[in-house]
């Protein structure tokens, strides 16, 4: 979860009754504009006619299953990805091709009859991973090369804590179909539900009819407090403390890491986003499932990394940890219960349970 | 579209900060209190447990299509029907039988071997027509004898003009699963886009689980204003205003009609609702989508009545009118318009076209 420090307020909300009869099922025009307008500054080349706007990004995960999923399809996935992605794929009859751990080293080969690949190339969800230039063009052109629509996912861009390459895979597309998609969730407020969709321009019609079948559109009253928000000349400012808190946070969470986990667990140091990913070492392997509920007795949440896998097989003993929400106190608490009960499993837990 | 005048104001709107974060899939908890009090004053036995908080009361039919529609499943559906409903079923693969007008004359035989049958039995969309109590047995006995789920969707009960059984038929049922869903779009706003689902007891779980998928939640800050404004102490006098404007639109646009479509349409007076149903008589019968586009040239528009039908056959020369949003001079004129256009099909426009 985002830190709740970081929400608007709402001291200057006025909001006009107008917004409150039915709209677009595209999405508030000016939006719309804003949301392309920044794309395009990113470098990739589209207009506001390209752009839906969402009842949040997972909302755009539904809709790309509904257009391009069949029973038995093929979706190439990094291996581990975000398991609500992972869900819809399945519900709608996917299967999943076994790919490296991410797509940036996949050939045109890996992609040829895949529906289409789903990656997450910004601080990745779960492993934290951010692709790099190389992995980019990669990618990019293993899809442009097998003809495959990319499907980029891209809610934690906003959140980079050191210097690095953040530019859609989309852009550096020459021919494959695509649909890149953002959120509000991460850099703004989770509780607007509100995100957005833009893909190649033939795509977007029929985007546009399922979106109407779905849920005719999307909350104006968040399109409206989004587009203000977006637009306040004091955004880049409150966004950039934003990232120097969620920078110390992550520093925090590092340092405690290292105490707690430095005998236990192998990480990397996420450049950006909200998550350490961590994989046990051999002798803690465990099923972090069973893992979950002790620690939650002892007040300690974290999310087990086994649902992240498309396949059975390598997916035991990681977990992923958000830094971005708790204190640096409440972190580094949770994180000596957590490695406490992963080397002590028989111990039973103290009668105060907080 | 409802009328805006009948909107709810802003000026008031308190919103607490934390209503920003994450929120429960289910929905706010103090909501779904107030919808399964509010159902269950209506006389439909149900808890909280059983409400999932829908964005839009058009995702419920994503929903309920996506738990129980297989390729080929049957459908029984009213003929005419809602036309998005209709769009959901198909997409999913459904195919529908054929039934009389509605379904309150229906028989265990003909829902016999369907997934579930679909009505509106409060001020029908788009007919306008309102289940008498007797038919509202008789469709309950019919789903309760084949063991066949009704999903009864009720947006416009809280809008009629006379006294009359708007109860829901779920609340009949003694055997057969049910699902019931509402809106507060037609009572409230429509750009607040919120509504509800109600269903027995072990079907929540799979909404719950398909709702996640679909979109994490529904919008916390639209929770958090309908209710607030569902639990004003203005809000019954505010209904009643309400509906003692929309009743004194209704009678106006029936003398309206009766001036320019007397000798040209057949229609009942609608006890409820937005819309009156017109069919056209034999001498004028048209495809009224050719109509909707000569219409629109002249500034004004109306539902054409053909995709409301979900098979082939009788379906020309229907059209679907609202009372109440255009003010009482301009429904006038513009049904004025439209009786000429549908007498005169070859007179050519007059050049100022408004």
């Amino acid at each position: 979860m985002p830190s709740p420090e970081e929400f608007p307020t709402f001291d200057d909300l006025h909001v006009p009754s107008s917004i409150l009869q039915y709209g677009p099922s595209e999405g508030e025009s000016a939006l719309r504009d804003v949301v392309a307008q920044r794309l395009a500054a990113r470098g990739l080349d589209c207009s506001a006619e390209q752009v839906l706007i969402l009842n949040g990004s997972q909302q755009g995960i539904d809709l790309v299953a509904k257009l391009f999923i069949d029973p038995q399809s093929h979706i190439a996935v990094e291996s581990p990805t975000y398991l609500a992605a992972l869900q819809v794929f399945k519900f709608f009859g996917a299967r999943f091709v076994r790919m490296p751990r991410d797509l940036g080293n996949c050939s045109a080969e890996m992609l040829a009859h895949c529906a289409f690949a789903y990656a997450i190339p910004n601080f990745q969800n779960p492993t934290g991973k951010c692709y790099s230039p190389v992995e980019r063009d990669s990618l990019a052109s293993a899809c442009d090369a097998s003809a495959t629509p990319l499907f980029e996912d891209d809610p934690y861009w906003e959140l980079n804590y050191e210097s690095v390459d953040t530019s859609p895979v989309c852009a550096r597309l020459e021919r494959a179909p695509w649909i890149y998609q953002g959120s509000f969730s991460k850099s703004l407020a989770p509780g607007l539900r509100l995100g957005y969709l833009v893909c190649s321009k033939n795509l977007l019609r029929h985007f546009v009819n399922l979106k109407q079948a779905a849920d005719l559109h999307s909350n104006r009253l968040s399109q409206w407090i989004v587009l203000h928000t977006l637009t306040d000349p004091e955004r880049p400012a409150h966004l950039e403390s934003m990232r120097e808190r969620y920078r110390a946070r992550r520093d925090a969470f590092q340092l405690s890491l290292r105490q707690s986990f430095g005998a236990v667990a192998n990480w990397e140091i996420p450049r950006g986003g909200l998550f350490f990913w961590l994989t046990l070492n051999q002798q803690f392997q465990i099923d972090s499932r069973d893992l979950l509920e002790r620690a939650i007795e002892r007040g300690v949440a974290f999310m087990p990394g086994e649902p992240f896998f498309a396949t059975d097989g390598d997916r035991s003993g990681t977990i992923r940890l958000n830094f971005s929400h708790a204190s640096e106190h409440a972190a580094n608490r949770g994180l000596k219960i957590l490695a406490d009960l992963i080397c002590h499993p028989g111990a039973t837990p103290p009668t105060h349970k907080r």
